[in-house]
Parts: C-alpha cells; sequence; structure tokens
C-alpha cells in the first residue's frame, strides 16, 4: 500500500521556547482528509562517555514533565545550523567537564525519533569512548545554561547497562545509546 | 544538589487530538524563575511480537512529523483510563491481526520516556513471546483507525536487531525494544 500523506495546509499553533507546534490538514492514502499534529524541536545530541577502565558519567536532572530526577547520558539540544557531532563535544563539556582528548573524535551511534507519531524531533547519538580518566582531564567543572541543574553520577559501564536491562533508566536516548555501545562489544 | 523544580502557575496553550500543551511557570533548585514547556499525551505502548520459529513482525507506517514510512514494531496509544498491557493486546490485534495463545501473556520490557525534557508521555513496552505461527491464528486482517494506514512487514528477528544496529530503524521504543529482547537471549 502506498503510504503518502499529503500536506494540505500548514497552522502554527504555539511557537515557544524549546518547542513550536503546528497543525497540518493532511490528505490520507486513501483520499480522506486528517488533521496532523506536529511538535517541532531543533533537534538533540546525546553522548556516551566511556573512560578507558570501563566507567561511563551520566547526568541527573529533573525532569519537570515527569515530575521527577532521572538518570541520562550527557545531551542537548542543536543551536541553529549547528553540526550534530560539534555540538555533542560541547553538551559534554557543558554538563561534565570533559573534553575528547587531542585527535579523538566522537563515534556515531545512529538516530533516533522519540516518537515519531507527532513530534519531528532527531536525536544523535555518539559514543566518545577514548574517554581519559578524570586526572588526565582538564576538568573546569561544568558550564551549564541558566535553568539547567544536574549531577553528574560516575557509574561502572556493566552497572549503568544493568540498569537499563532492569528497567530502572527510562530515558530513551540512554536506554538505545546504552544498549548500543554493549552490543558494540564494551 | 536538591534538584525540584516547583509548579508555580500552569497554562494550557493547545488542547488538541493526540496531545496537549501546557507552559508553566517554575520556581528553579536556586529560587530562580523560568518557564517549561510540556507536551502532554495518554502514554503508549508497544509490542515485540516474536514467532516461535525466530520471525518478528514490524509495520511499515507514514511519519507525518517525519515526511516518510519507517518501520516500527505494533504500537498505539493508552486510551482513557486503559490497562497497558491490555492495550498492548488490542493493538498488536488491531495493527497485525495476530491474538495471543489461550492463557498467553505479554512479558514487560519495562516503561521509555521518549524525550523527557519536554513531553510528558510514557511508553510502556512489552514482548509477546509465544506467539504461535500465522497458520495457527485467527487471523482476521488488520483493524485500524480511519486515519491509520500500515504494511505488516515478517523478518528474522536477527535481521531487525541488525537494522536496529546498523542504523536503519529510527523510531525510538522499537530500538530499545528489540534490543531488550535480544538481551533477554531471543
Amino acid at each position: 500500500m502506498t503510504l503518502l500523506e499529503k500536506t494540505l495546509s500548514r497552522e502554527v499553533i504555539y511557537k515557544g521556547r524549546i518547542i513550536t507546534v503546528r497543525k497540518d490538514a493532511v490528505e490520507l492514502p486513501n483520499g480522506n482528509r486528517s488533521d496532523r499534529e506536529v511538535v517541532e524541536h531543533s533537534g538533540g545530541v546525546c553522548v556516551v562517555p566511556l573512560t578507558k577502565d570501563g566507567f561511563v558519567f551520566l547526568v541527573e536532572q529533573f525532569r519537570y514533565p515527569h515530575g521527577k530526577a532521572i538518570l541520562e547520558i550527557p545531551a542537548g539540544k542543536l543551536e541553529g545550523g549547528e553540526n550534530p557531532e560539534a555540538c555533542g563535544v560541547r553538551e559534554l563539556y557543558e554538563e561534565t567537564g570533559f573534553r575528547l582528548k587531542e585527535g579523538q573524535k566522537l563515534q556515531s551511534l545512529g538516530q533516533m525519533y522519540p516518537t515519531p507519531a507527532y513530534c519531528a524531533e532527531v536525536i544523535h547519538m555518539y559514543l566518545a569512548n577514548g574517554l581519559c580518566e578524570l586526572s588526565d582531564l582538564d576538568v573546569q567543572g561544568n558550564k551549564l545554561d541558566a535553568d539547567e541543574f544536574l549531577n553528574v553520577v560516575k557509574l561502572p559501564f556493566n552497572e549503568a547497562v544493568d540498569l537499563v536491562l532492569r528497567g530502572e533508566i527510562q530515558d530513551a536516548k540512554t536506554q538505545v545509546a546504552l544498549l548500543k555501545t554493549r552490543a558494540l562489544g564494551y
């Protein structure tokens, strides 16, 4: 079956700080009309920061929509036109104080559509696998946005994967990126 | 650091068919004020439908926010007050025509917050691991909503996991649920 839905009109309902909300009229594959609610977002980037001796750094952050603090890998949103890899390096530094070693690059773990039925956000996932020890680094503490508060948590990577498998880490990107890192043999 | 953010006021910006959008004023952990945009959603359920001979059924669906058709495990949203497991059984049947065998139950794969910075949706993930062969089933074809169109795709489970690891399946719940199912030894 051909699945294409054609846009008939677009209406911006709300233009906010983080999201824009649209309601579009569409033509369905059978020729009928319907509407589609769309949440636009500039896109996200997340990074699994692994040390050479098998630790990972997570951040504990209050997530207002869920009314509680949860554990996630470092992440942030793309600023206008920013390269996803550069954003990953920036967010890693801002949230944890870590930089990559000279000459090191992030390794792609693919992309993720968090909730594609109504949200256009794409999250780019990366592994920073050559992360060196805290003591080797130019650690200056984190540099957060004015409304951002978090605790950095260091865990053995195996333990972080176990938390995912036991259902104790709920964040989608953290679940995907840690399980993909495990599948790479870490 | 204490991470709690307190709600000072709530404003409903948009009340739609699938989502409600709020903008709340909050007090940050340092006492300053900010606002939080929140997308409310009734919650989702997804199911990994595995056959006893190692196949999985995915659905190909046009996802309007991304402008293309993508592969996902069968899923749907919770109708008011619905039990998540009952919703999984219902969506599995509606989208693929499959029922669970007499006496079988879904196995929980935990929960997922797709994008917790601004979205309150919780997705409940399940494995239907005792799914019997097509020929054994009371297959009546799928029973979709009026604005829902999809193709059912049967793949070897190993191949579906490879698609996730190669970055060719973007949907978050599908990535998490397939990788968790693999971690269970399937």
